[in-house]
């Protein structure tokens, strides 16, 4: 069966500590990894998570802030020594491409591969990246700096094949795939079987939604509705509200009362403030919202 | 008495591995620390190991490969959000502002401090900087493209009082510094104690060289003669001098030999490549030649 993990690289805030790294994600979704943010420190934890530097095409920017972007230059370096040759895609704000085109030039000559950038209007939901797996888009935030959150739609998948029903009607090979894809079967004697009959429903597609960074913006809901998985920055714990509402950054009651609110089916927070030794005050404050609640962590898996 | 210590913050080469990190060192000397190149990781690093963010005014970049300087975007927010207001000097090749400054028009708009860059020749031997506790020269090295080493050389140090004397003489307490500094003492009698009777001499002055990238130079060895520590690169074993010829780096052989002819005191090794699970092989090639040599790892910590 596919899968679709969400892994967990780093998610802590602009101040470094030694609980957390920057932020950085990956999707990992049948052949391929995609990579949501990239703060400085991202390539070392892909060798720590063994995740495959060559399965990974493309890189989504929420924002130009040094804690999602800075590990950019190090990774895009290591491709070019791994001799790289496919293309990078890399989707963000157009600001992404004003710090990296200038870096690559000093330091990139003789790269194998093309660094191709997705200029993203962080102000409106819309398709930002299609393959033959997923869609992706835009989830406009409200931040400090033009920043947007990113919703990965799952295609839908094939039907399961009733194994005994093939068997019984022998149906060849060649026919199978069509048959997953929706279409009835035609025997030999131009009986006509029912496609109903020969499959069970495809399982439902999957959706995994990312926020970060924004205050608290109830606009989001309708965009991650009933998704299967959201992570939601939860920078401060209420008390601090002061804080969050000065930095444009969301409570873990902020997230919460969002994951409540679009009816999603698992939350998980993460982006803490250095300022908490003790996130477990950040997973109680969402968890008396949003039962269930999960605490970012690095090296995390997801599975949806 | 005065510190003089060099911690290893990462000892890796270009590519990351889950055994180092990226080049960085910080030296401790007295009330200050210095920063030796600054890859990917370092911030968190420092924190990792406790170094005090407002203890760092000078940084030292050896040369623009991003193993050595992608820390430096990181570490300079950082010290923004933290509200540093010391000027910040970046002593590197005229390329370091080159990559720098772009980056902080883009991110480091309202920067509580200003950058500084003293633009190294890394073509000769000089003067890079000093202040009351040290001086700072540039050592030459053949890399792939413009590459200095540094030269960390301890201002001579005040001398011993002998407490006994002091106390026989009863010599005022405001007259202590200035013999520590070489002054004789006059009693109110007129008796003149020549200044070899009341101290002990100093300690000498310790020096550090740090030599990374480059290729074998003999060429360094007049500067680096006798010093109390060396660290040189050993990116490889003999086994591959052919990637190191070809790359412009040395084999561990090659630091050894540097070592030996300059005589210096102890030895030091890093840089290592990813290619090495066991680097007791690179530690075994220099013993043979510089007996004790030294194998850098993440933490470690050298006292002059």
């Amino acid at each position: 069966m596919a899968n679709f993990d969400v892994h967990i690289l780093g998610c802590g805030s602009a101040l470094p500590t030694t609980r957390h790294l920057a932020s950085s994600q990956v999707i990992d979704l049948r052949d391929k990894v995609y990579m949501i943010d990239c703060g400085e420190g991202t390539q070392v934890q892909m060798r720590r998570m063994r995740i495959k530097f060559n399965r990974l095409n493309h890189i989504f920017i929420s924002h130009l802030h040094g804690d999602h972007c800075f590990g950019l230059p190090g990774l895009i370096s290591t491709f070019g020594m791994l001799d790289r040759t496919a293309d990078l895609y890399i989707h963000g704000p157009k600001d992404v491409e004003r710090y990296l085109d200038p870096i690559l030039h000093l330091f990139g000559k003789g790269l194998p591969f093309e660094v191709k950038y997705n200029h993203v209007d962080t102000g409106q939901q819309a398709l930002v990246m299609e393959d033959r797996s997923l869609r992706v888009y835009s989830i406009p935030l409200n931040h400090r700096i033009p920043a947007c959150g990113f919703l990965f739609e799952e295609k839908p998948k094939e039907a399961h094949l009733i194994r005994e029903m093939a068997d019984f009607y022998r149906i060849p090979v060649k026919r199978l795939r069509g048959i997953k894809q929706g279409e009835d079967y035609v025997t030999p004697d131009g009986e006509v079987v029912p496609n109903a009959r020969l499959t069970r429903p495809a399982d439902p597609p999957k959706r995994y939604a990312y926020c970060s960074d924004t205050a608290f913006s109830p606009q989001i809901i309708p965009i991650v509705e009933e998704v299967d998985l959201l992570y939601h920055e939860a920078t401060f714990v209420t008390a601090d509200i002061a804080r969050a509402r000065q930095t444009f950054h969301s409570t873990a009651a902020e997230a919460a009362e969002i994951a409540k609110r679009a009816k999603v089916k698992r939350l998980v927070i993460g982006h803490f403030s250095a300022r908490y030794d003790d996130e477990s005050l950040l997973k109680a404050e969402a968890d008396s919202i949003f039962p269930g609640t999960i605490l970012a962590n690095e090296g995390m898996l997801l599975s949806l």
